[in-house]
């Protein structure tokens, strides 16, 4: 057995040195010691001793053959292989996942006849019409009304376009939530507040697998495909982290090391956002401020090599044939003025509220959906929703189509030749200059009609987001946020161009908007209350700006982005701290130290265990402690691991011992080594005494002993506790009173702890 | 005397929560009590402390009152106020410092007639001319020679000019130099490695006070015109930090706390970077990767607040007169080739022996000024220096030119009027479209001349540069450095484009150059080149990448930037792990602990005091010690602090006091307790036994003793200690094994094991 020779076969000069065994100890090759269970918190400091002493031994070893040196020099390129894998399959898997939900979302509308497997623009592309209007009514394609009966207009038409629509889409769904119940389950909704768990430290076997990597790219085009309100780019985030956890296995340095795994997590999801949106540098932000915990510079350097990697990549397939690396490429041709922050900062407003409204809203039914039977019909639930969304989306031309484009029609703004219902401006004939510059103009019936579509849309939006995030099916709330507030953003747009065109003679209006001139660009508005909405539900800021940036690519727009961010950040915090992502994780019970600052006077010792009136801490002693004694301490008690005393009476603490290390030792040491009997003495301590040879063999464990337990005095204040958790990764840590060992604090105890302190509930929370 | 209430007027309900009274001292507003000496580290954990008592006050404090509530509100806001602040005077500044440096850089030269406060494209700026190379020549601008002997041509107008030329150049130096030495030692130097110093945790009182600001700012403006090989970037920064100093004093909640302080300075760095290059994200990095130690993400956003801010005013100033944020705004027309990438990673290659020559270079010379009589002289040295420059400088049109000028003709490419030197291809009369596309043409005899010249250039760069940086005059080096590289870029980017013009039948042109199109573009050699070259001194990545990046605006060349970046950082640091600054900090000794990972495999024990051979501890115990022996200890020793333990031979430990806090104790206890006399008893235990009326009064001191000191064992890795140190800024840390005191590591031990380590001298560390 191979973890015999890792605790038994100590040679006396390893006895020897007592500090550097532990190390060794932890480092052999061994298939269970030194890993964790499901659903346990990992030990950071202990993890980075093991990366450092691997890394020391691969130097040693370098100078001794030129093998070696090969072998060591492969082992520092290794991170960056692995960035450069997950860059290239994130990359294409966004590609892929692109492509295809391009062509099953029209197919609900209908088929390409010329090539079934062509989307409507891609069938239309070789057309021989040349305009635009024309072209997306070319003969290859046709709607599934007018393929069956002949007919592609009349009521008949329309009510067989409408059921097939349904019809797919409940298909679609019905699709998605099956194969996630079956294959799956860890598949499911956008996996951002678990990945931000696990990168805390949390083991959640399974989560990054193989199978959860496949399942969720298919049923996320599935998903997104159906018509339902989610968006993709939380979902990629999940993808490219399970490409990173694929890649961590091919090599020993990040699959063996929980906390190098961690690293290349970060700089996965980086690449999960950069190709979402085309925003590399955004990506990398992303990454630095909402998910990642620990992120030392050297992840930051790589994250924005992985970054841009999948951003190429996805160039280069090229999915939205438009050679343009972003998802939503905008240009405007005009500056804002000073006055529109108003309008700007309204907005911004509007997405905190929308923030904290969809906060509460899902959270309320997910918990709901939680605590009763509706929790039991998963896939019900998926087709009730796709049904009411499909039903209410269809006669509306702005819910119809897929997300992603009704927001790109929203940031754009109206060029001269746009056919649009939304750019049904009236026409001035005495200047009809073809050019960008386009002056302000006066709205036509069409952009009116728009107008109530949009507010339509817009309630529909925002209640059926609510019920939809947190389903069995992947979704992302990036995309939906965005199209509320874009749509917002984009009627209260016209309504200030309307405004100034029609009042130019208002005080506000006067100083920078003749007439005649372009004054007001509606599609920066739809941007902005993008922005908003999206910064309110996430508490993104940094990256969010950055984000918009990139897809604008100006500075020049920076500054109204920045203020609707702010105050929407602003205005959701005056309602409650916590983002969606965090709010999931609570919700959900997982065991996260968030950043935030822990401010209440509290003490070590009002925290640690025991409390005033439970059993004493269960200790081993250092010499007088028998195999039996631990035996029955590890049945009795689940503790995750034991502090060594020198004695009962004294009280001093020596170490530390791992409850997993010693049932491996013990198990180990009565089927290999003689004499180890029930009644014989464990040993701590560095030599076991000569005994009488009538005295049972003794059991010398000192090697499987952590010397060095994180320790802290009962009168350290708790949020230098917290600090010292959240910073250093611990997973327990001892408190003393003057040398003697008073009690323990587990992270779970100071989760516990700062629930309390928030009356949260505190029994909410995972076993760590 | 006011420290006497805050020590010993405990009432008797503060005596009970034993664990409140150290913080209610240190929150009393006395003003010795929690500041720190100057050239001492601070205690993060205890700054953060304080910070949220003084959170907790406010918050508590606002429910009583409206005013209360409002002051609440105040206290939020003023960091927002800080940053605006920050960035408008930082935005300032930079505009001022440009507009004052373009006039000051031509006064070299000649004077406007019109204006003498005009530079010379500010004073042609109304001429009639119309032509580019006309304008340059308007009549109100006239050259010294022709002002004052009437020639504009001739031997003797050049001399004159030659001399007025060098005569301005160490006018300007000298008063520099002088301005320095006289009223702000501290302002020369780029600032840069004092700023890291600083932020990690150190106190060099005035380094950031209003004279430097002041000073600096005067002096940079006359080094920058001096003509030296010397950049505005570094100082820049400085400057920035000694503004966020001035309104961190405007509230007591950024003046009175170390650590708060240092948020914002991390802020201010990032402004200073953004205006330095009209890149706000650039700066923000640049901040987090480079000069920040501690960075929450709540100083994220703010950084970028005030990063945008100093942006925007510095936009509004205008000083380039185009409306460019960005200090050299580029525009490309071609794509990049695959197989660019070789000369693109030459150019890497280059940069990385140019950072390592440039390192190695400076830091021998510094090391030399500071060893020898060289120190002594320093107006001298930079007379000498300037003349030198000057004269050499003078002749060659590359260098006699401002380094900020130059490095913008060579990023940019040759436009189809262009006429200066270095534009000088044989055009195709038959192909002569004046639009942006110009196919590659031969050159002609001016760009060969034009190579000349910037190849002496180029090596007269090298090798002042790496005497100029370290002189007692504002100095930075990204302007230099980046010079280097973009002359070197655009040599090899010309060579590759004449090569590939004349051989396009080559295999390697084959594929992507046909005759007749614009394959490369050398400008963009250049920016590659200065990308590098910046890289090998300065060891930044990301945030290098994403300032170049905000220079083009364009994700399309961020690939052979970041080709050339990994290259130059990967040879740079084969050579040697330490960037410019970095060796700057280890050659003057400040007490910096980066970020680097400590792999060696030494415990605690080995790195603690006292050694072997070391008289032992000197500690206090915490009822036996009188005050005399108290006052003897203070006396003899120069810690800055007593571990207090139960009793000499128990040796448990109970806390830790600071000899600043035990001497104003003792001092205040003297003048005004009854009956403390020196064989009075010190008491540190929480109720001070009945003593008879003969005894004499006891002193009790709890409330000034740290009742939560760090502690870990001796068989702690001494990379866990390292990091310990680092990840919560500890100053000092008690070892103890089985609960005995053994010893202490401070952050000054620290340092000097990780000397020893590298085996560097470990002696030239500054005193904690």
């Amino acid at each position: 057995m191979a973890e015999a020779e890792g605790i038994s076969s100590a040679t006396p000069t390893e006895e020897m040195n007592g500090a550097g065994n532990l190390m060794d100890f932890l480092d052999e090759p061994l298939p269970d010691v030194g890993t964790y269970e499901d659903f346990h918190t990992i030990d950071w400091l202990r993890e980075k001793s093991r990366d450092t002493d691997r890394h020391r031994k691969i130097t040693n070893r370098s100078k001794e053959s030129i093998w070696e040196f090969v072998k060591s020099l492969l082992d520092a390129w290794s991170g960056w292989v692995v960035m450069l894998l997950i860059g290239l399959l994130s990359g294409t898997l966004a590609g892929v996942i692109d492509l295809a939900v391009d062509w099953m979302t029209d197919l609900k509308e209908g088929v390409c006849l010329s090539a079934f497997w062509y989307s409507h623009e891609q069938c239309c592309w070789t057309s021989n019409e040349t305009t635009f209007a024309d072209r997306d009514k070319c003969p290859q394609w046709q709607k599934w009304a007018e393929l069956m009966t002949g007919h592609t207009e009349g009521a008949g038409a329309y009510v067989l376009n409408y059921f097939l629509y349904v019809l797919w889409a409940l298909f679609f769904s019905f699709l998605a939530v099956s194969l996630v119940r079956v294959f799956a389950p860890y598949a499911c909704g956008s996996g951002i507040p678990e990945i931000k768990t696990i990168l805390s430290g949390f083991i959640i076997r399974g989560y990054l697998g193989k199978w959860t990597l496949l399942i969720k790219t298919v049923t996320l085009v599935l998903a997104v495909s159906s018509g339902l309100s989610l968006g993709k780019e939380g979902p990629l985030v999940h993808v490219a982290c399970c490409c990173g956890n694929l890649f961590c296995s091919l090599f020993s340095k990040y699959s063996k090391n929980e906390g190098k795994r961690r690293e290349v997590l970060s700089a996965a999801a980086a690449a999960g956002v950069s190709v979402a949106f085309g925003a590399p540098i955004g990506g990398v932000l992303f990454s630095l401020e909402e998910v990642s915990y620990y992120f030392p510079l050297k992840t930051l350097w790589r994250s924005f090599f992985a970054a841009l990697v999948a951003a190429f990549t996805l160039r280069s397939i090229n999915p939205f044939g438009n050679n343009r690396l972003v998802l939503f490429y905008v240009e405007y041709h005009t500056p804002w003025y000073m006055a529109e922050l108003v309008p700007f900062i309204l907005l911004g407003v509007f997405g905190g509220l929308w923030g904290t409204l969809f906060i509460r809203g899902n959270i309320a039914w997910c918990r709901r959906r939680k605590t009763t039977q509706l929790g039991k019909y998963p896939v019900l639930e998926v087709i009730v929703v796709t049904g009411i969304t499909a039903i209410l989306a269809f006669p509306n031309p702005y819910t119809r189509r897929s997300t992603s484009e009704l927001i790109s029609e929203l940031f754009n703004d109206c060029g001269a030749l746009e056919s649009s219902q939304l750019c049904d401006y009236i026409n001035n004939p005495n200047m009809s200059r073809p050019e960008d510059d386009i002056p302000d103009r006066p709205a036509g019936p069409g952009v009116y009609m728009a107008l109530w579509q949009l507010a339509l849309a817009l309630i529909f939006k925002i209640v059926i987001t609510i019920f939809t995030f947190g389903m069995k099916i992947p979704s992302g709330l990036f995309i939906p946020s965005m199209a509320v507030g874009a749509i917002a953003g984009r009627i209260v747009g016209i309504a200030v161009e309307q405004m100034a065109y029609h009042h130019h003679d208002w005080i506000i209006f006067k100083n920078w908007c003749r007439p005649g001139a372009d004054c007001v660009t509606p599609g920066l508005y739809a941007m902005v209350g993008a922005a908003a909405c999206l910064g309110g539900v996430t508490r993104m800021t940094v990256s969010l700006v950055v984000i918009m940036f990139e897809l604008t690519g100006g500075l020049e727009y920076i500054v109204p982005l920045m203020a609707a961010a702010v105050t929407s950040k602003w205005v959701a915090d005056a309602f409650g701290k916590e983002g969606i992502y965090e709010a999931h994780i609570r919700l959900n019970g997982y065991p996260y130290l968030d950043q935030d600052e822990f401010t209440h006077r509290t003490l070590a010792t009002d925290v640690m265990r025991p409390r005033r009136n439970e059993p004493p801490l269960s200790v081993l002693t250092q010499d007088s402690t028998t195999v039996e004694d631990v035996e029955t301490l590890i049945k009795e008690t689940d503790y995750n691991g034991f502090p060594v005393v020198v004695s009962r009476e004294s009280e001093r603490l020596i170490g530390f011992v791992q409850r997993r290390d010693l049932i491996l030792a013990i198990k180990n040491a009565r089927q290999k080594q003689d004499g180890v009997v029930s009644n014989s003495v464990v040993y701590f301590t560095e030599d076991a005494p000569q005994l009488p040879a009538s005295n049972p063999q003794p059991l010398k464990l000192r090697r499987i002993l952590n010397l060095s337990p994180f320790t802290v005095t009962d009168h350290t204040p708790m949020e230098t506790v917290v600090d010292i958790f959240r910073k250093l990764g611990l997973r327990q840590c001892l408190v003393t009173r003057s040398g003697r060992l008073l009690g323990i604090i587990t992270k779970k105890d100071v989760l516990r702890h700062m629930a309390q302190m928030m009356n949260q509930d505190p029994e909410s929370i995972m076993f760590n």
